[in-house]
């Protein structure tokens, strides 16, 4: 049987979060990707890109690892009864638990993250304790069998760990080589710890909506 | 105007060589992405991820950038009369006509890469000449308004390069902030020049066949 991989995809999920760890896993051999969903309606992202699902929630085969990517949407789809039933069921049967960037908030209110360590996009960091959780200090975290990682493109360097582990670190190398994955950022802009003062100080407004909307659906989840 | 940015997508593009970017560009104040085929039919990629156009090519604005992703289908892309017409066309008329991946053969058999230095998939690179082009030493090149990078993963950092350049640097950071970049592979895989040999000559059997494709296509392109 091939290794059944299954990502969760909500409307105003970020597709960076998806996209990233799918062109890893794809890679891997002997392996299904799923992209899962309510219904097969493409699934709109938070750029002009939509998201077509392969299967729904209802059709979905079995997973060995569930994947939730984050996004702005996050929230929403924490009120979202199918969806969160979905990976709570899923997720309880599936040897490996994983979340990008704010996808960490779905698979916690899930229950999956009581007294683990793990990670989150930077912005929301400080609000992981309210699914049980301490924010770990890396980039990639790994505790059990759950995997979560920091924002958005830290869902590269996350598939490319698990990839090594599920499979072997010489399958994770070659798909890291066929992805030219040497990464040279511009800036050094990508952290929160180092990112220049005023782009940190503009964000962080921007994000102070969005941090009040998760805490918000926490609190109801 | 918002700013025009259209990429080109076709069969077997590799999807995170136009997510990658579009996540970068869809931060961008005042802009508009469009995502280009044939027709507004889904297209195939790399991965279980089909991509749904947003224009047919027939109805796509007036373009500011156009960016041509690569993948294995580029070398049948080359011989599709209705995309490399619009590359043809549209780039003529875009003040930045850019690449990424093997995308650059799009661009190169289109004319724009004539005595240009440029980039592309490491596996690739000794085809450049085949398109008028010199392949340049680093990640992301430059040369007048033509832009090109290497394999797939390079697009993040060359978006952000642009992003740099047609909004401000402070702009390009505030995108890499939010998407968290501050990459951190967990191998030292992702070049061809610090790859472990056999990791390198196993995808190397794999890529002599693709590269006799794209020969063959741009023989006949």
């Amino acid at each position: 049987m091939p290794l059944s991989i299954g990502f969760v995809v909500y409307p105003g999920l970020s597709q960076l979060a998806l996209t990233g760890p799918l062109q890893v896993f794809a890679g891997l051999p002997d392996t299904t990707c799923h992209i899962a969903a309510k219904t097969l309606a493409p699934v709109a992202s938070d750029s002009v890109l939509s998201i077509p699902p392969t299967r729904a929630f209802a059709d979905c085969p079995d997973l060995d690892l569930i994947c939730v990517p984050g996004g702005l949407g996050a929230s929403e789809a924490l009120r979202d009864s199918e969806t969160m039933t979905f990976i709570r069921e899923r997720g309880r049967s599936a040897k490996w638990v994983t979340s990008v960037c704010t996808g960490a908030f779905l698979i916690g209110a899930a229950g999956f993250l009581k007294n683990r360590r793990a990670a989150t996009h930077w912005a929301y960091r400080d609000l992981l304790p309210l699914v049980g959780a301490t924010a770990g200090g890396a980039r990639v975290m790994h505790d059990g069998n759950v995997w979560t990682c920091a924002g958005v493109t830290a869902g590269i360097d996350f598939a490319l760990a698990i990839a090594a582990e599920i499979a072997s670190p010489g399958a994770a190398q070659s798909i890291q080589l066929a992805m030219e994955y040497d990464p040279a950022p511009p800036f050094d802009a990508g952290s929160a710890k180092f990112a220049p003062e005023p782009v940190k100080q503009r964000l962080d407004v921007a994000y102070n909506r969005m941090r009040h909307a998760m805490r918000d659906a926490l609190a109801s989840a």
